[in-house]
């Protein structure tokens, strides 16, 4: 049997919910392959995620849980499938190569519809995979109108998530929001520490032993979105500034990768500032 | 509301567990605050650890839940109270200085009822933390009679798990039988690598660039019991012999106390030569 | 033959220094058993060590030496010997408890000659050590007073170095002053992420998904001086602030253990705000 | 001015070395931008690296340097320039992806020749990037036919190092010696733990709590060749053998790109069966 969905579910935290849900489930027969939960004290909020087999009838399922769930709770049923995602990058190539060679041999969990880049640089590398790229340049044209041209090309797509994969403009609360808790960015820092540019730099001069980087989901304010996950690699005191970006770039796409996985696989809660990973 | 009972339980694995387990809780009114199972496909066995809340009466909880559960399970419901423990040690003191610091400062989650070392050279140490500190010595007699004499001691303090914080003896089998998965082992590698004696001689010769410290539950084989956590520290081509078990010593400490913590908590099950660890 | 001192020179950078250097040794037949050398391109500064080994002349070596370098050459000869250090400690004992230990063991290359606390509570603990403990209290009476009596009971010391293992009083510019490049201290967050007061705090509700500890030279910056080394340790969504607490306690006594190994062997250089460590 | 050349020497230790090494050089007016040696103290050899700058006349220099150093010494004079490598594979991806991408993007210090395949899978793959492929099959021939069909293709090439980007074929001791000291492997394990075939499988079964991957040099010997780097990731009761594969993959590309930056720079010595590594 194939554990061919997941339930995810976020509602207030009572008395009875495991047992009412488990209950549900065995009902139907569905065989509860693994489930997890969480409750957070500071919220009160209950979340779970449970991975079931069996025939199912999603909507039906759905109405069940709601009416036994408390009234404002969220619950999702997804089918254990490819995602859909959209790239955007900007020069840097490490991210961007990383997730073509494992969609390429389809080790991610998602189908990559497009990249787009704000330059031409790595339409040539992208093209290679046969992936269609798209310039949407920011030069000469004001912020929005260069957000409304990837908004476009995003609406022809119509991916689950977008991965800012080394993509090195600001985005708009406007279009975050149109985005909501489905951007996930890379940040090459520990944060929070060295929010914004250039971080390596400041790194390099704060005269650090260990460098980081952040996967993140995107919300408004700058290199402040709920944190996926974090890794770190050492430096020493004769590393110069280039090579700690280059050692840098290794944990870059090695956690943005890992995140990617905790995405794709409906792994991640996003609960204000913070995430859930069940993992 | 404190969280003041663990509730183990593993049988053979059915469709509906959940469902059951959770809705006898539910109709006592307890509260699960953090329920954690796993399903062990090779063996087909269901593991489940929960910490529950409220008025509790184990013997009855423990009835309505094996008669529910299928006929092999084991159920054990476990006031949250500190265990009591005795330390096995040779001449080393670093594990031992960690946990006797530990419990002096209440930090660990039981109770050092007494050391008993086949040298004794950390007895004036261990009577600074006003722990009784017994002197059995292996020299002159056979391993039967040193066990034996160890197991007298242990009789009168009837503890619930025996440390070996770098005892270095080899235990018989009919020993460790009389504490089965009671046993709790610091191995100075890697595991599986480096068995045996000599570990950090092997690893500076062998010219491995990561030694690894290795907490294990004892069985009948020499560092073969199923392993609770590892951890590693980095070692380079001018690290000589020493170098590499000064390292090794402070990752031997780390990884102890990390062991015990999850033991303590009842937090680790066996299975065959696995742990399955609910951290 | 024992490797029985080290020199340390700090220097402008020039054109044949190695050479220079390491012919006035083999002149006087003083076997180099190590030597590591850097030059910041920065500051254009040159940094070296050497172990050496020989029946030794320092002065006459000093002299020389500081002959052959350019004219703001600094010049080290320091014997291998223990060095004695000072602790300065609030309440927490974790930092307290495993310098002690490997003290008594002699582990440490140092003698701790007294332990200062702001508090009572660590005395009948850190007596057991036969070490001296002074309360020196900072309630109610002005900083100015509390730190001239700190610095009266060090006076008596001379100590080379003082270790804050968790004390939590910032120090005036007037008393790092009188110890400059030689106060040790651990700040228990990966710096610069969360300076000041309560970083676990502050992670746990930035929802962080790694917490670090600093070991660092203290400047008149709160934890703003050259960093020595740096650990980390990770966490999930279901640590709570008491979780990440405890976990972040792991790392601080290693952290700072490690970072005092490094200054007790004359490893670390200071420049700037940053170190050049020669591990 | 650039640092342009590596210079190596191995050679029996002796007082003085470091003396006449660096007054060689300073009597040329070469630059010494960076240094390191190491004495091993169980051979005593005598490993240095030299990174220098200056208009320089290799083959003058060797021989000054030669008529200084004991006999027997090895003295290597190598210009900073890319070297050529061919890379051996069978039918996982994940090394050769990275690779290739990173060759890609001109970060490898080395031209990747060509790839040499026991299957036609990669080919597609490769040809991407524009690199020879060549299948030559094991299949049906004898290994010595195999092997010899493999030291044609590369006699065409004339590589400076061989990298085994997970080929899973054993090579001979015969193929071995003729490219002694420049076969490049990874083996998916914590060498020496689980050496040999199907290391996963055995680690899995073993219930270990961190998987490895260890890049080493290859000798006669199976899985035996001095190690170059290792790398860990931490795997918990609930990844099933193919979970713990896929965390493999990660280490294994990061440990052969880490141990090959390292060869490229001609930062590896080899001692025996071990590794000096000047990073």
């Amino acid at each position: 049997m194939e554990k061919n969905h997941v339930i995810r579910i976020k509602c207030t935290d009572q008395k009875g919910l495991i047992a009412g849900i488990a209950s549900i489930l065995y009902r139907h027969e569905y065989n509860i392959m693994v489930m997890k939960e969480f409750v957070e004290t500071e919220t009160g909020q209950f979340f779970a995620r449970l991975e079931i087999a069996g025939e199912l009838h999603p909507s039906e399922l759905e109405k069940e849980l709601t009416q036994f769930l408390p009234a404002s709770a969220s619950v999702q049923i997804i089918p254990k499938q490819k995602k859909k995602i959209v790239l955007l990058v900007t020069k840097e190539y490490h991210c961007l190569g990383d997730l073509l060679v494992r969609h390429y041999f389809n080790e991610l969990h998602a189908d990559i519809l497009a990249v787009i880049g704000n330059y031409q640089v790595l339409e040539p590398f992208t093209q290679k995979f046969n992936i269609p790229f798209h310039v949407v340049s920011h030069e000469g044209i004001s912020k929005e109108a260069f957000e409304s041209r990837i908004l476009d090309t995003l609406d022809f797509y119509q991916p689950d998530y977008l991965v800012l994969a080394k993509f090195m403009r600001i985005l708009s609360p406007e279009f975050v929001q149109r985005y909501q808790d489905r951007i996930i960015n890379i940040h090459h820092s520990f944060l929070p520490a060295f929010i914004g540019a250039n971080p390596y730099k400041k790194a390099f001069e704060r005269g650090v032993k260990l460098i980081g980087a952040t996967a993140h989901i995107v919300n408004n304010d700058l290199d402040e979105g709920p944190i996926i996950t974090q890794q770190i690699i050492p430096v020493k005191h004769d590393d110069g500034l280039t090579d700690m970006i280059e050692a840098g770039h290794e944990i870059e796409k090695s956690v943005l990768a890992e995140a990617l996985k905790l995405v794709l696989e409906d792994r991640v809660f996003v609960s204000g500032n913070k995430t859930i990973v069940f993992s």
